[in-house]
C-alpha cells in the first residue's frame, strides 16, 4: 500500500496515500482495533452538518474568511451525500470523548478540501488546517455531544416514531374492525369474562400511544446543543454570539428544531437527555414485548394452543417439522426488546460515570441509542407488513372458547351474589357441566333468568 | 392465640380471633411466607382513598345504600390515619394481581365496619360484605393498579419532588455564591482549561433541573386510573358513569389531580406508567450518582487528592484511622442511586411480562417503584442537610492548582496556533517549568503577551 | 425518654439511656434517615462470629487479655441468640464502608460488657473500649467484607440451596412419575413432535441442577475472608498470624469453610466474590421464570387454555369472578425472579464502581444478596409446597391435543421425504382433516403404513 | 440482477442467479429488514464445524452415504476457509430459534455441493437435499443451540480468556517490579493508611484470577451440546447413538471438549449456559471497570490530580487544548464494561422467556455473548499494549504525597490508644501542620518515638 506522511503534535505518522484522513485518525486507528463496530454513520452525518454550520457561523461573525466556509460546508456535503464514507474508518471503543473521530472529521474536510481547492495530499502544508480552521471556535467535547443530539433526534424522529405510527394504526385499523368480535377474557393466564378482540387490541394502540408520547416528551432535552461550550463549558475561544447562532445554523441545514444548551457545562459533563431519550425508547421495548407476546400466544395452536386469531404464514418454519408455521416476526421483535432492555442498561452505566467537566461514555451511549431507535423502528415496520397488517380472528375458535368459560357466571353476582355465583362456577368445573346445568340444579336461578343475565355480548360494556 | 372461624368460597379457615382480616387474608398469610417484605404501606393508604370513593360512588349511583358507603368510608379513615396498621400481614411476593392486598382491604373494612355497627367479629354473618358491599363495582384488577397510581403519584410528588428541588435549590446558591471563583476545569479527568466552580456547580443544578421536569414528564401518565374497568377492563358490573366519578372522588379525598383512563384494557394488563416513571427516577439516579460522585472527588485528600472543596464533617470516618473524615452522605447517595439503577430493571421485567388482560406483577412493580421514590427523596434530602449546604471552596487549594495548570496554554490558540500551543505545553510538561518560561524559551511571544494573554479570569465565558 | 451522654473523637452525643449503642451509632442514625430499610440482621449475626473470633484469636495472639476475650464473645454470643436486636438501629443506606455498623457491633459490644462485668451505662469510663479492644486488629474496612461473606455464605446455602434443592427433587420425582405421560411438544408456542411429560419436566429439573452447581462454584471466591487486612489490607496493626487464625475460628464458630483471602487488598477494594455469587442467583432466576412461566401456561384455562396440567387451588382466585383459580404461585416466583435481575443490576453497579483500596457500596451489595438468596429460597420452598408436590396431568385434554396434532407428521419424513410430509401437513391443515386423511388422499402412503408409521409412541426417544 | 428460481414447501422465491442460498434464506432475507447487523461469522463457523460432524455421524450410523458426507464436509470445510462468507445476508433479528440461519447453511451446502458434484445452479433437482441430506437427524432446535456453544466456547477460550490473562501478566510483572514503592493509601477517596503501589497492582492481578477462575467455571455448562435432541429434545428421527458419536466428532473437529448434553430438553428449551458464561463475563466486566478506572484516576492530571503513576502517551488528547494526554485506553475500556453490563441483561431476559420445548432468544443471545466476549478480549489486548505495559510510578509525586499523609497517625493507636491518636491528626489537619508537629505539641510523646514509631514502610505488612 503507497502511503504518506502526516504530522500532528506528536509527530509524523504514516497513512494510506489516497486517504483523506490524517494523524490522529491514523493513530486512533492502530491504537484501537477493539470491536470492529465503526462509529455509525449517523453520528458521521450529524458532525457534517455541525461542522458546516460551524464554518458559517464563523465566518459570519469574522473569525473565519468565507471562502473557507464555503469550501468546508463543501465538503461536508459531500460527507452527507455518502461520498466520503470510507473515509470514517474508526471505532467506537475509542477515547470516551469521541476526540478522534472528530478529528477524523476535521482532517477528511482539511485534506478533502485542500484537495478541492486545488492541493494535492502530498502537499506538506494544506490551505486548510484541521485545527485552526474546520475545528475552529469548537472542541470534540461540545462537537460530539452535539453531534450525539443531531443524530439521536434524527433517529427517533425519522425512524422510530414513524414506524411505531404505522404499527399503531394498523393495529387500530384491527381493534375497530373488530371490536365486535366477542371473545373469551384472560387473567392469570386463566379463562375470565368476556370482552371483544377489537377491545384487546385497542389496550395495544393506548400503550403505544403512551409510548409514542414519552418518546416526544424527552425530545425537547434532546434539542439541547452543546456546541459553543468549547472544551468545559466555557465557551473559551468562541466568539460572542456563537453558540445561539450555530444552532440556528444546525436547525436551518438539519431541518430539526434544535437550539442551544442553557447550560453547557451539563451538555458536556451528563449525557442525561440521551438516558432520557433511551429510557422512553426502553418504555416502548416493554410495550412492544407485551404486545408481540400477546399476539404470538392467541396465535398459538394451530390445533393445541390458544388459536384465536391467524397470522400470516411467511416462511416454512420448521427444518424438521414439515408444514410449520411460526409467529417469527414476534419473535424478532421481542429480541429487540430484549436488547434494548439491555441497551438502556449500557446507556445508564455510561451516562452516570461521568467525572467532573466531562462524560467519557460518549461513543457507547450514542452507539446503544442508535442501535435501540433503528432496531425498533425497524422491528416495528417489519412486525406492521408482515404480521399485523394480516391478523385475522378465528372465529370458530373464538366461539367455542367463549361458550365453555367459566367466567361467564360473573353475570351473576349482581343478582344471586359473589359466593352462591362461585358455588355454581365450581360445581360446573368439578363435574365438567356447562354454567347453566350447575345453576339449575342448584336451585339458584331459573332456566329464563340464566338466559337473561349472562350473555356474553352484554358483559363487555360500551363499545368506541 | 384464640381464634375464630371464617368462610371464604373455598371453605372455613382459622384466623386469630381479634383481627379485622378474613378468610382470604389468611390463606394468602399462610401460602406466602416469602421474604417477608409486607406490602407498603402507602398502597394500603391509597386503598384506603380508592374504597371511599368506590363506596361513595356507588352510593351516588344508587347500587349501594349510603349508610353502607358511610360506614365503609370512615373505617377507611381509621386506615389511612394508621389506626389500622397491623391488620395488613400481606407480602409483596404474593399473587401477581395483588388480589390478596384488595380482598386484604376489604375484610378488614367489612368486619371492622361490623364492628362499628355493633357486630361482634364472632357473628357467623356479617353486616357489610367484603365483596358484594366493600368490592363493589371493583375488581382486584382494577383497584390494585388504581392504588398503585395514587401511591406512585403521591410519593413522587410529595417525597422525591420536593427533597430534589430542595437539594438543587441549595446547589444553585452555592452555585451562585462561589460564581467568580476561578478554578481548574479537568477533562478525562486530567487538567483542562478553567472554570468557576459556580459555573461547575451550575452544571448539576441543571442537571436536576432536567431530572425533575422528565419525572413531571410522566404524571400525565401517572394520573389515569384503572377504576371502573373492573375485570377485564370493559367494566363489568359497574354502573353507568362510575368510572369517571369515582376517580372524581379519588381526586378529592387524595388532593391529587387523578382521572380516568381512557383506556382501560391498558390500565389492566400494562403498566407502562410505572415503568415510565420509574424509568424517570431511574435518570435521576444517574444524574445523581455524577453529582455525588464529583462531590466526592473535588473533597478527596484532605492532602493527597483533588481536595478543592471542603465537605461538612459529621461523624468519625474510620474505626482503625482516628481523625479520619469520609464523604459518607455522598456514598449513601450514590448507594441510592445503584439501588435504583436495579430497580429500573426490575419494574422494566414486570412490566413486559403481562399476558393477555392482566399484568401479574403489580406488587413488585409498585414495591420498587415507592422503594425508589422515597430513597431519592430521602437521600437528596440528607445529602442536602449533612453535605451541600456545607460546601465551601479550599481557596488555596484551587489556586496553586489553577496556577500549576498547563492548559491555560489554550487561550494562546488564536494568538499563536494549535500546533505551536501545544508545543510549548509539552515543553513546559517535560521540563516540569511553567508555561511563561516555555514560551518564551521557545521565541513564540513575548513576556507582555504572555501576561495579556493568558489570564484565567478571562477564559470562563460570561457568567450568570 | 431518658438520654445519657457518650463521646467519641468528634465530641459529645446524647444517646437515649437505655441503649448500649453509643456515640457513633447515634451520630449515624440521625445523619442517615434514609429509606428506613435497617442493616439485615444476617450481617449483624456475622459480626458476632468475626468479633468473638476476632477477640480469641487476639487473645491467643498475646495482643488482648483473655478475660476481655471471654467477655467480648460473651455479648457475641448473646448477639447471636437474638438478644440484642434492638440494639442495630442502623440503616443500609449509611457510609459504603458499613463503619457505622460495625461501629454498633463494637460499641454495643463494648458496653454491654462493661454491664456484665458489673458498670453501669452512665460511667463515664468502660472497662472495655469499642476500638482498642472490641475493635483490636480490624478495621471497618475488613470486619464488614468478613461480615459479607459469612452472611452470604450462610444465606446461599442455608437458605437458597437446600430450597432449590426441594423443589428440584420434588420436579424430580414428578417426572419420573409422568414419565410415560405421552403429551404434544410445543416449539415457537406451536404444536410440534411428541415428547412425554415426564420429558418436560426433566428440562426443568437439569435447568434447576445446573443452576445449583453455579451457585457452588461461587462459594470458594465467597470462603476467602478480609479479616486482618486492617485499613487498606496491609493487616497494619495486626499481630502476626493473624489472619489464618481468625479464619479458622470464624470457620470454628460458624461452621462454615471460610479461609482467610491470599489478597487481601482484592478483598477490601473489590467485591467480586458478591458480584459472582448474584451473578448465579440471577442465573438460578433465569431458570425459575422459565419454570414457572411454562407451568402457569401447562395449567392454563381451565377449558379456553392449554390445560395440560392440574395445579393446587389455594385461594380464591378473583375478587369479583367467582370460582376462579389462579397460578399465584407461579406469580409469587416470577415477581421474584424480576426482582433478582434487578438486583443483579444494583449489585454490579455497586461492585464497579469501588475507587483504590476501598469499594464503598458495601450496604447495597449485601443487601441485595441476602434479599435474592432468601427470596429464591422461599419462594422455591413456597412453591414446592403450594404448587409442584401438586401437580397432575390432565390426561383427557393431553390425550386430545396429541391426536390433533399435525406434527406428528414429522415421523413421515424418513419415509416420504420432508417436501412430500409438508405437503401432507398442509393439507391437512387447510381442510381441517387429520394427516392420515390428507396423507390417503394424496396417495403417499397406505392405511396400514400411516398406522405404523406415526405412533407418538414411538416418537419420543428413549425414557430414562 | 439476473435471478433464478428455488422453491421450498411454500412455493417459489427468486433468488440472485449466483448465489448458492436458496428459497428459506431468500424469505427471511425479504422478510426480516431489522437493524443491518448480520448473524455473528462465529455462527457461521460453528455451523460448518457441526454440519461436517452431522454428515459424517449420520455417514458412520448407515443412514447418509459416506460419499454425500464426504461432498457435505467439503462445502464446510470451504465455509470454515471463509470462502462463502457472502452466501449469509441473514440479520440477527429473524425467527428466535435462528431456523432460517440453520436453512441459510443447509442451502448453501446442498447447491455448493451440487456445483462441486458438476450440477448447475438452475438445475431444478439438485445432487444433495437441504433437509434430507444436510440437515438430516437434525433440527434448527438442536443445531442451533449446537452452534451457540461452539461459537461461544471458542470465543471465550480463544479471544476472552488469552488476552485477560496476557493483561494480568503484565499488572503482575508491574506489580512484582513496583512491590517495595510505599505510597499512600487511599479509602472512601480519602488519605489513608500506606501500602505499596506493588501491593495495589496486586489487587487488580488477584481480580482478574478469579474473574478467570469464575469464566471457567462455567466452560462445563458450555461444552454440553444439543445436538441428537432434534426437534423437542426426544431425538425424533436420529439413529441410535447418534448424540455421542456427533459430539464426537465436533470435539475432533473443532478442537474443544465437548459433549453430548445429557439431557437434551434443557438444551433446547433453555440456554442457561449462555446465561451462565456471560454472567462470568460481566464479573469480568465489573473488575475492568474498577482497575481501569483507578489507573486513569491514578494516572491523573498531570499536574492537579493524583498524578501517582504516568501511563503512555498515545495520541493528541484534545482538539482545542494543545498538548493534553488522556486515558483513553481506560476510556474504551470502561465503555466496553459499560456495553458488556447492558449485554448481561439482554442475555438474561432473553433466557428467561423460553416458552415449552424451545427457547426463542437464541440469535440475540448468542449475538451478545460473543459481543462482550470480543469486545472484553480486545479490550483487554489493547489496554495491555497501549497502557498497562507503559506503567510507571511518578515517583517525586508519590514521595510528596506519603509524607503529606495525616493518616500515618495510625501507627501510633498501638501505642497511645485511638483516641489519642485522633487528637493529633485533628490537630495537624486543623492547623495544617505535620503529625510530629501536632504530636510533640500535645505531649503525647517524644520525637524520638515518633520517628521510630511512625514509619510508612513499617506500616504495609509483609510483601509478596
Amino acid at each position: 500500500m503507497s502511503i504518506r506522511i502526516e504530522k500532528d503534535t506528536m509527530g509524523p505518522v504514516e497513512v494510506p496515500a489516497h486517504r483523506y484522513w490524517g494523524a490522529q485518525t491514523q493513530r486512533s486507528k492502530d491504537n484501537f482495533t477493539i470491536g470492529g463496530q465503526l462509529m455509525p454513520k449517523e453520528v458521521i452525518s450529524a458532525f457534517a452538518i455541525l461542522k458546516k454550520a460551524a464554518a458559517f457561523a464563523n465566518a459570519e461573525l469574522g473569525v473565519l474568511p468565507m471562502e473557507k466556509a464555503e469550501i468546508i460546508g463543501k465538503v461536508c456535503d459531500e460527507i452527507s451525500a455518502g461520498y466520503l464514507d470510507d473515509e470514517f474508518p474508526l471505532v467506537v471503543w475509542q477515547t470516551g470523548s469521541g476526540t478522534q473521530s472528530n478529528m477524523n472529521v476535521n482532517e477528511v474536510v482539511a485534506n478533502r478540501a485542500h484537495v478541492l481547492l486545488g492541493g494535492d495530499l502530498m502537499d506538506e502544508k494544506k490551505k486548510i488546517h484541521p485545527n485552526d480552521d474546520v475545528n475552529k471556535s469548537q472542541s470534540s467535547n461540545d462537537t460530539f455531544p452535539t453531534a450525539m443530539h443531531i443524530a439521536a433526534y434524527k433517529a427517533v424522529t425519522e425512524t422510530t416514531l414513524p414506524m411505531v405510527k404505522k404499527l399503531r394504526d394498523t393495529l387500530h385499523a384491527k381493534s375497530q374492525e373488530y371490536m365486535n368480535v366477542v371473545k373469551i377474557g384472560r387473567t392469570h393466564l386463566m379463562d375470565a369474562t368476556p370482552l371483544t378482540l377489537g377491545q384487546e387490541l385497542s389496550g395495544y394502540v393506548s400503550q403505544l400511544d403512551h409510548a409514542m408520547k414519552a418518546i416526544k416528551n424527552t425530545l425537547d432535552h434532546l434539542s439541547e446543543l452543546a456546541l459553543g461550550g468549547s472544551a468545559v463549558g466555557t465557551g473559551l475561544n468562541t466568539p460572542k454570539g456563537y453558540d445561539v447562532l450555530v444552532a440556528k445554523k444546525i436547525s436551518e441545514f438539519s431541518g430539526l428544531p434544535m437550539r442551544t444548551a442553557e447550560n453547557k457545562f451539563e451538555s458536556l459533563a451528563a449525557h442525561d437527555a440521551i438516558v432520557e431519550t433511551h429510557g422512553a425508547l426502553k418504555q416502548l421495548a416493554v410495550s412492544l414485548m407485551k404486545i408481540a407476546n400477546d399476539i404470538r400466544l392467541l396465535a398459538s395452536g394451530p390445533r393445541s394452543g390458544i388459536g384465536e386469531i391467524i397470522i400470516p404464514e411467511n416462511e416454512p418454519g420448521s427444518s424438521i417439522m414439515p408444514g410449520k408455521v411460526n409467529p417469527t416476526q414476534a419473535e424478532a421483535m421481542t429480541m429487540v426488546c430484549a436488547q434494548v432492555m439491555g441497551n438502556d442498561v449500557a446507556v445508564s452505566v455510561g451516562g452516570m460515570n461521568g467525572h467532573f467537566e466531562l462524560n467519557v461514555f460518549k461513543p457507547v451511549m450514542i452507539f446503544n441509542l442508535l442501535m435501540s431507535a433503528r432496531l425498533l423502528g425497524d422491528a416495528c415496520d417489519s412486525f406492521d407488513k408482515h404480521c399485523a397488517v394480516g391478523i385475522e380472528p378465528n372465529y370458530e375458535v373464538i366461539k367455542r372458547q367463549l361458550e365453555n368459560s367459566l367466567m361467564l357466571v360473573t353475570a351473576l353476582n349482581p343478582h344471586v351474589g359473589y359466593d352462591n355465583a362461585a358455588k355454581i362456577a365450581k360445581k360446573a368445573h368439578k363435574e365438567g357441566t356447562t354454567l347453566r346445568q350447575a345453576a339449575l340444579e342448584l336451585g339458584l336461578l331459573t332456566d329464563e333468568q340464566f338466559t337473561e343475565w349472562v350473555k356474553p355480548e352484554d358483559m363487555i360494556g360500551s363499545l368506541k
